[in-house]
C-alpha cells in the first residue's frame, strides 16, 4: 500500500477502505508518512468528503492511536458532554457536579479556547491552583473519589487527533464536518464513556452559522457514536447570542456558581439542567428525560451539586473558597460601559464578536501560544427581543489593558442589531433533538 | 498575507491574484512556505481548478523563478518544440538537426523518461561520450557554433517547478492540465524561445488517453504561449501504436539516423518533417508551413541534417561514429521474439504496456533513482491495419537481463488487440492543429 495512491483515491472521489484509512493515519501518527502528503489527503477529504463508513473508520483509527480509557473499577454507568462551543458556554462547569452528584461518574477530557470561543480548561485555571493537567492515573483517582474530573487531552489519548489537528489548522482544512465529527468523537470516545450528550451550537456565534449545518454535523456525530457502541443524543442549540450574562473566565466561573446555588440566568440554568437531564436518561440513573430534569433540580436545590464542585476543585489542587468569595478569582482593576445609541429593540447580534472582543482584551487567544488574562470579561445587560434607551447600558467590560479597548467596545456595539419592535417569533433555546 | 488564507481561497474555488500566487510560489521556492501547504494548494488546485488568469499568472512566476535565457548574440529566431511524450516518440533528435541545418536556433532543454514514455536526455546518453548536464555557458557556446543544443533542466532554470514538480510526484497532484501546462511552459520559455510547438499526445500511449483531454491542454499551453507574447501552434497527434518501428534508447538513435538518411519508418518521417514545418513557419523562416515542409525535405534529402546531428553530437562531447556505425551504440546481448498467437488483423493496441514492459526490463524508469539499460529496446513488426498470420513475428525483443522477461513478453502479447477484419477508418497521424 502506498500513501500516493490513497491520495489519488480519494481525490478522485473514491471511497478508502478501513485498512487504508488505518495506513494513512498509523503511518502519519508514527511518522512515516510526511505531512505533505496528510496535508494533501485532508484537502481532499475536505473538498470530496467521506461516506459514513469512512468516517466510523477514521474516528476508529484516531481512537485507538492511542489508549482508550476504561473504569471497570468505578461501578455505574460514565457519562459525558461535549459542546462545539460559543460564546458565554460555561454549561461543563455546572452539570458536571450535578451528574456527579447524582450519581454517575463524568470523565470529562475538555480542549483551550481558541479564536471567539472559550474553552473549560481555559475556565477552570481561573480558579486559583487548579490543575487541569493531570496524569491518567491522578485522573482515575480524581474520579474515583468525586465522580467527576475535569483534564486536557494527555499525549496518550488520540495521539492521531493531536497531530492532524495540527496540521488541518495550518491547511485550511479545519471545518470540514467528517474531520470536524471524528476529532471529536475519537477524543471523546477515548475517555472510556457509555454515553455521551452532544451541545452542537448553531448561531451567529457558533462554528455552523446555518442550522442545516449543525444538524448534520449532529447527525454524523450521533450516528458514528451508535456504530461504536455508544448511547449518544445530539441537541441543537441557538448560539444567536452569548449565553447567560457573563463571557470570559472570572466572571463565567462566578456565573456557574450562581447557577449551582439555584440562581443565574434563565438561559443558562435551563440549558445546564436539561443537558443534565439527558445525561442522567443515559446513563440509566433515571427512567425518563423528564425524570433526569427532576433528578438535576434536586441536586442543585438541595445544595449537593455546589457541594460536589467544592469537592472537585479540592480534589484539583484548586482554592474551593471562590465558590463562596467570587472576589478570590482574578478580578479586573478597570470596568468600561457600552450604551445604546438607540431606543428600540434588540433584534439580534453578531454574537461572534463579542467573542472576538473579549479575545482582543487578553481574554482569549489568537493563536495557540497566547496566554489568557482571566480577569477579562463582559457582562451582557440586554437579550434579544428586549427593550432598550439610548443612553441604556448594553455591555460591561472588565479589562486591565487599554490598548485595544476602543477597537474592543467599537466591535461591540456594533454586534447588536436593533429594531422598532420586538422580533416576532421567540425562538427557543434547544432548537432540535438529534438521535433521541 | 497568509499561505493558509490563500490554501482556504482555492479550497472555496476562489480566483487567486497574481500577487497571491506569487506570494505562494516564491515563498515556496524559497523555502518560507512548507511542503505541507503548498501540498494541501496544489490538491486544491488539482480539484478546483485555475481559470486562464491565474494560470498565466502561475506560469509566469514559475518562469521568473529563475533565470529566463536571452540569446541576443545570436541571429535569427530561436524555436523549439515539446512533446507530451509517448512510446518511440523520438522526433526532437530528427527535427532540431533539420531546424537547425535549415537556418533557425533551436535550444532544446529536454527531460528524462518516467514511468511508461522515453525521455530524449536519456536517447542522446546512449550515445557515447554525449553530455547533456551542460553549463548554461557551454550551452551557450554550443548554440552559437551549431545552431542547436540539447540539455537537461539546470538548477538556474524554473527552480520553482523543479521543487513543486518533485512534490505533485508524491502527492498525486501531477495529472492535472493547468499545472502541467504551467510545468512545461515555464520551462520551455524559460530557454530563451520566440516560437514553440507543442506535439500533444493523445491515446492508449499517451498520458492523456482521450483526444478531448489532449485538445484542452493543448488549447491551455497555446493560450498560455501567446499571452505571454510567444507563437505557439500544438499538434494534437495520435499516440494509439508506438512511433515508428522502435523503442528504447540506442534503437531510437539509430532509427532517427535512418530518418535523417532519408529512409526509417513513414510515420516518423511525416512527423518529424511536419514538426520541423511548423517550427520555420513560426519562426519566420518560410512564408508558409508547405514552404516549411519542402525545406525540410531539402534538408534531409541534401545531407545537411545528418552533417547537422554530427555536428551537434561532436559539440556535446558524443562519438559522432555511431551515424554510420550504429554498432558502437550500446548493444543488447539477447534477441526475443513474441508472435502472434492468432491469424487477422491488428485493430488496437494498449500502447502503454509497451513502455512499461520496455522500463521493467531496464529500459525506462519506475522511480526517478533508477538506471537505464540504454540497449534493451523494442522492434514492432505490425502496426495497426496490418494483417498477421499465427506465429508470425509482432515484436523483437533486445535485452540483457531475463529476470522480467516473461513478464515484459506477456505484457506485449497482451498489449495487442486484433479481429477478422481491419479497422475501417484509417485514422490519420495528426488529429489537428490548435493555435494555427
Amino acid at each position: 500500500m502506498r500513501a500516493v495512491d490513497l491520495i489519488r483515491k480519494k481525490r478522485d472521489s473514491g471511497e478508502l477502505s478501513r485498512e487504508e484509512i488505518e495506513f494513512l493515519v498509523s503511518g502519519y501518527t508514527r511518522g512515516d508518512i510526511p505531512d505533505y502528503q496528510m496535508a494533501a489527503w485532508l484537502m481532499a477529504v475536505w473538498i470530496r468528503g467521506m461516506n459514513r463508513s469512512e468516517l466510523v473508520a477514521l474516528t476508529e483509527v484516531m481512537l485507538y492511536s492511542g489508549q482508550v480509557l476504561t473504569h471497570a473499577d468505578i461501578p455505574g454507568k460514565k457519562v459525558d458532554k461535549h459542546s462545539t462551543g460559543g460564546v458565554g458556554d460555561k454549561t461543563s462547569l455546572i452539570l458536571a457536579p450535578i451528574v456527579a452528584a447524582g450519581g454517575l461518574t463524568v470523565p470529562m477530557i475538555s480542549g483551550r479556547g481558541l479564536g471567539h470561543t472559550g474553552g473549560t480548561l481555559d475556565k477552570l485555571e481561573a480558579i486559583p491552583g487548579f490543575n487541569v493537567n493531570l496524569s491518567l492515573e491522578e485522573f482515575r483517582h480524581v474520579l474515583r473519589e468525586c465522580g467527576m474530573a475535569l483534564i486536557g487531552q494527555t499525549a496518550e489519548i488520540a495521539p492521531a487527533d493531536k497531530k492532524i489537528y495540527a496540521l488541518r489548522d495550518v491547511t485550511s482544512t479545519v471545518e470540514n464536518i467528517g474531520l470536524i465529527c471524528a476529532s471529536i468523537m475519537s477524543k471523546k470516545l477515548a475517555e472510556g464513556i457509555d454515553a455521551l450528550v452532544l451541545d452542537v451550537k448553531t448561531g451567529s456565534g457558533a462554528f455552523m452559522k446555518k442550522e442545516e449545518e449543525s444538524v448534520r454535523l449532529a447527525e454524523v456525530m450521533v450516528e458514528t457514536g451508535k456504530r461504536m457502541g455508544k448511547k449518544v443524543v445530539a441537541l441543537i442549540t441557538g448560539m444567536d447570542e452569548p449565553l447567560g450574562r457573563m463571557a470570559g473566565h472570572s466572571n463565567e466561573v462566578f456565573e456557574s456558581v450562581e447557577v449551582l446555588k439555584g440562581r443565574g440566568p434563565a438561559d443558562l440554568r435551563d440549558l445546564s439542567l436539561d443537558l443534565s437531564a439527558w445525561m442522567f436518561f443515559l446513563g440509566e440513573r433515571t427512567e425518563s428525560v423528564e425524570e433526569g430534569r427532576r433528578l438535576a433540580e434536586t441536586m442543585v436545590a438541595t445544595g449537593q451539586a455546589l457541594e460536589k464542585f467544592r469537592e472537585g476543585i479540592r480534589l484539583q489542587g484548586g482554592d474551593e473558597r471562590v465558590v463562596d468569595a467570587p472576589e478570590r478569582l482574578p478580578q479586573a482593576r478597570f470596568r468600561a460601559e457600552v450604551v445604546s445609541s438607540v431606543s428600540g429593540y434588540i433584534t439580534a447580534t453578531n454574537c461572534e464578536q463579542f467573542g472576538t472582543a473579549l479575545a482582543m482584551l487578553g481574554g482569549g487567544r489568537e493563536k495557540k501560544e497566547d496566554k489568557i488574562d482571566h480577569a477579562v470579561g463582559l457582562e451582557f445587560h440586554k437579550r434579544i427581543g428586549d427593550s432598550v434607551e439610548k443612553g441604556e447600558k448594553l455591555v460591561t467590560i472588565y479589562y486591565n489593558n487599554d490598548v485595544k479597548l476602543a477597537e474592543a467596545k467599537t466591535l461591540i456595539a456594533g454586534s447588536y442589531v436593533s429594531g422598532q419592535s420586538a422580533p416576532s417569533e421567540k425562538r427557543v433555546l434547544i432548537r432540535s433533538i438529534i438521535g433521541a
